[in-house]
């Protein structure tokens, strides 16, 4: 028998302990093992204290993730993953506590010259998170990247056929992958008369393309950016422009565009990436564009952005923006993004030397919800577990056999189940499998034990055959392999 | 041309710019931003500024992984993964910005009353980091838990046989599981005459007894925490018994422990948990050891604990204590630790509604460090891509064909790669796979095309056969499912 006074009295001693430990920023350890004691103190208790001083929410900006939103996430996550091991990826980790050029200095401090490596982690902002918009302060990144000195434009070419892959197998809906080059933004800013420290401002005004017409575009050039019109109509006319080969070919030889040399560079290199893109397939979805200009200066060549074209899905997306990349400035509808960075990993190198690279953030916070859309609105169940058989029985005193059963199946690898009661009923057993999609149902009762036979019932179906005991591993590999 | 003074002025304006925004704390993106901007500035001078800020090194407790040390995690976590889903568990995420009984208040806020899950998840320390012990910042933890109203010990039984089924699979060397009981140990302290406010001092002391010899364990006793002499003798008595059902059975008709209703309960679990242990198969690593005394106040009836026995290992799991479970007091060796928790939830639920819960942790942490070693000893290479084939060529100008083919293989799902040169030399490429370990080689020359087929090459054996492009595809598929 316990004293409850004591222990209300014990209670409030251990809570100023936890205050003080929490006050004092103690060590995390330390805390919980306090946080346990007090827990335990309110436990014997035994819930009479009246109030519960411990809130059920999570912390602000951040949320659970149930079972059905998992098991999307793991299926996105398979998805993206087989991609990358398709092309031949590795995969490294670096420290959550740094700034957003981890790879940079990964392979500078480790003189790497060439790799191909996903990094797919979750990070986190320490601003205002804004769940209503879904800026989440715990967030996935996912970034895949080629780094060597290769010849020009293959490795930026499997990055688009990655995209491509990706975006096919997730069925997310159709889909655009837009190209362009830093260095033909910047050619065709220099012929038509942008000055030089002007070209940032313009180019982030270029970028607003895709959400504002261009007259409000050409407007804020002229009249916030300083912009002469007749160098904003030139701009106009350029950014207009979509295709593929042969626009970059035309463009090469385009009087005005073809007198800057960087932009003939990027021009030729895109001719050659799409004669790389038709090898694989792919030119059906990317489209080289002379608006694309995505935000980061640290982009030397190739860009590029892969948008979902789909009604429908500029509102999901847009719900979806928890900080979806590592870019700034991915745009309504956007999934996919990134382009050649041939400086980043020089400037981290004690001797400056450089380590091309081209490399492509996947949006897949944007991914996730909008699988979760689509799985809310269809009729198919998720599963949240890949459970194929679950061991039953329609008569009572059948516990050990059950384990015993349920046993060859784990040591044979099926997924397998049994229900913790000693006496199960039938129909709660049979429930259990239609609630969470269980295909199978193997049933023992004694005349199957008898007959040394396991009654193996197709949930959907409700069709029934006895197995014999020494074929039913077999029999539920061949008919779970089917589905 | 840009004037270098330009571009140093610049620099200090925006490394001036970025001190501030760390100074004032300001959000990660906008920082992030403008060094991206400072970056930029410093590539165009082209590495001339002659110093570097930007350091070197992983945050202070952290490190990263190479893609070695990610793929040993990998298969770790498959095997662990694959076994929480052959028994059917779901998972779900929780914030990291939490206290560690994220599970017990994610049940109570859900209103879940029944579940079995895992959550795998990096967590973080604020405390001070000890890597010459391993204790980073970034750690993994691993839980698995059973909660619901179910019959006594069969869930518990089967965190027993999951823990039996990964030390296993793993491959970690011979390992024990340690059994015991919360109402075992509360009841022989009362019956040994343990004063009830005693009951936790001794029982921390009682679990050093894998660390220490029972006689300093017993000065502990008397000398520094007061108990009788009479008492720590009847303890250590106790503590020094090990065996399985026939233990808990003897202990049952023993004249002092079953004077104690609790222990009484208590062991006529563990009596029914060995009986499941034997139609799971397990009872060859399960130790009933009354010693065992876990460390978290928590548990409320069975708890365990899982060690390896094999010589060695001690030394190994020493250096590897990177915070590996969310147990405060793992012991040397040990690598999964748990036990029931029938009270936690009920504390977070308003009403204070019960839901029982049985879990286990995994030491995944420790796993690593130990798989590493093992890995670093043999002689056996670990691989970090699963690449299949390399799609190559000895004569020069045949990059489309390899790029279509690539394309074919990646079509069908084959993992291949292709090296990023126009004209790469053989003996490169083939260097290349034996590197990376690459089983085959897909070889393309002028002959193969002419005859429609591919050169396919082992590389173990250096064994050369000409395969109808048609059929090499399934040769592939056939050649690397044996491997």
């Amino acid at each position: 028998m316990e004293d409850k006074a004591k222990i209300q009295e014990a209670i409030k001693v251990q809570g100023e302990v936890v205050r003080k430990l929490k006050s004092e920023k103690a060590n995390k350890e330390q805390i919980d093992e306090e946080v346990a004691k007090l827990l335990e103190l309110k436990a014997r208790l035994g819930g009479d204290d009246g109030k519960h001083q411990f809130v059920l929410k999570t912390a602000k900006g951040t949320r659970d993730y149930n079972p059905k939103q998992m098991a999307i996430r793991e299926k996105v996550f398979n998805t993206i993953i087989n991609c990358f091991k398709r092309h031949g990826a590795e995969t490294i980790d670096t420290p959550v506590f740094e700034l957003k050029v981890p790879f940079a200095r990964y392979l500078a401090m480790n003189k790497i010259t060439n790799i191909k490596r996903y990094h797919i982690a979750k990070v986190y902002r320490r601003d205002n998170p804004a769940m209503t918009r879904g800026r989440y302060r715990e967030f996935y990144q996912c970034d895949f990247d080629i780094a060597g000195q290769y010849d020009a434009m293959i490795p930026d070419a499997e990055c688009l056929r990655i995209v491509h892959e990706i975006l096919s197998e997730l069925d997310l809906g159709d889909f655009r992958i837009k190209v362009n080059d830093r260095r033909i933004l910047d050619g065709m800013f220099a012929v038509c008369g942008v000055p030089d420290d002007k070209f940032r401002t313009i180019c982030s005004t270029v970028d607003k393309l895709d959400k504002m017409p261009w007259e409000d575009v050409k407007k804020e050039m002229v009249n916030e950016k300083g912009l002469s019109e007749e160098a904003a109509e030139q701009i106009g006319e350029y950014v207009s422009m979509q295709g593929g080969k042969t626009l970059a070919e035309r463009l090469l030889q385009d009087h005005k565009i073809s007198q800057s040399k960087q932009a003939c560079a990027g021009l030729s290199d895109i001719k050659l990436l799409f004669s790389y893109l038709e090898l694989f397939h792919i030119t059906d979805k990317v489209v080289f564009d002379l608006s694309l200009a995505r935000g980061l200066d640290y982009y030397t060549g190739v860009i590029y952005e892969a948008l979902l074209t789909q009604a429908g899905v500029a509102q999901i997306s847009t719900e979806a923006q928890n900080g979806a990349t590592s870019e700034e400035n991915v745009s309504v509808g956007s999934v996919a993004g990134g382009g050649r960075y041939d400086g980043l990993v020089g400037m981290f190198d004690p001797k400056g030397r450089k380590v091309p690279c081209v490399g492509v953030s996947i949006g897949i916070e944007r991914i996730f919800s909008i699988m979760e859309q689509k799985a809310e609105s269809s009729a198919e169940k998720v599963r949240t577990t890949e459970v194929q058989v679950m061991v039953a029985s329609a008569q009572k005193n059948l516990l050990e056999e059950r384990l015993k059963l349920v046993t060859e199946l784990w040591n044979a690898g099926i997924k397998a189940e049994v229900m913790y009661k000693k006496n199960p009923k039938l129909l709660s057993q049979l429930q259990h499998c239609e609630e969470s999609g269980i295909p199978l149902v193997a049933i023992l009762g004694e005349q199957e034990l008898k007959d040394g036979v396991v009654k193996l019932r197709v949930v959907a179906t409700r069709e029934e055959a006895d197995i014999a005991r020494d074929h039913l591993i077999g029999e539920i590999r061949r008919r779970t392999s089917e589905a």
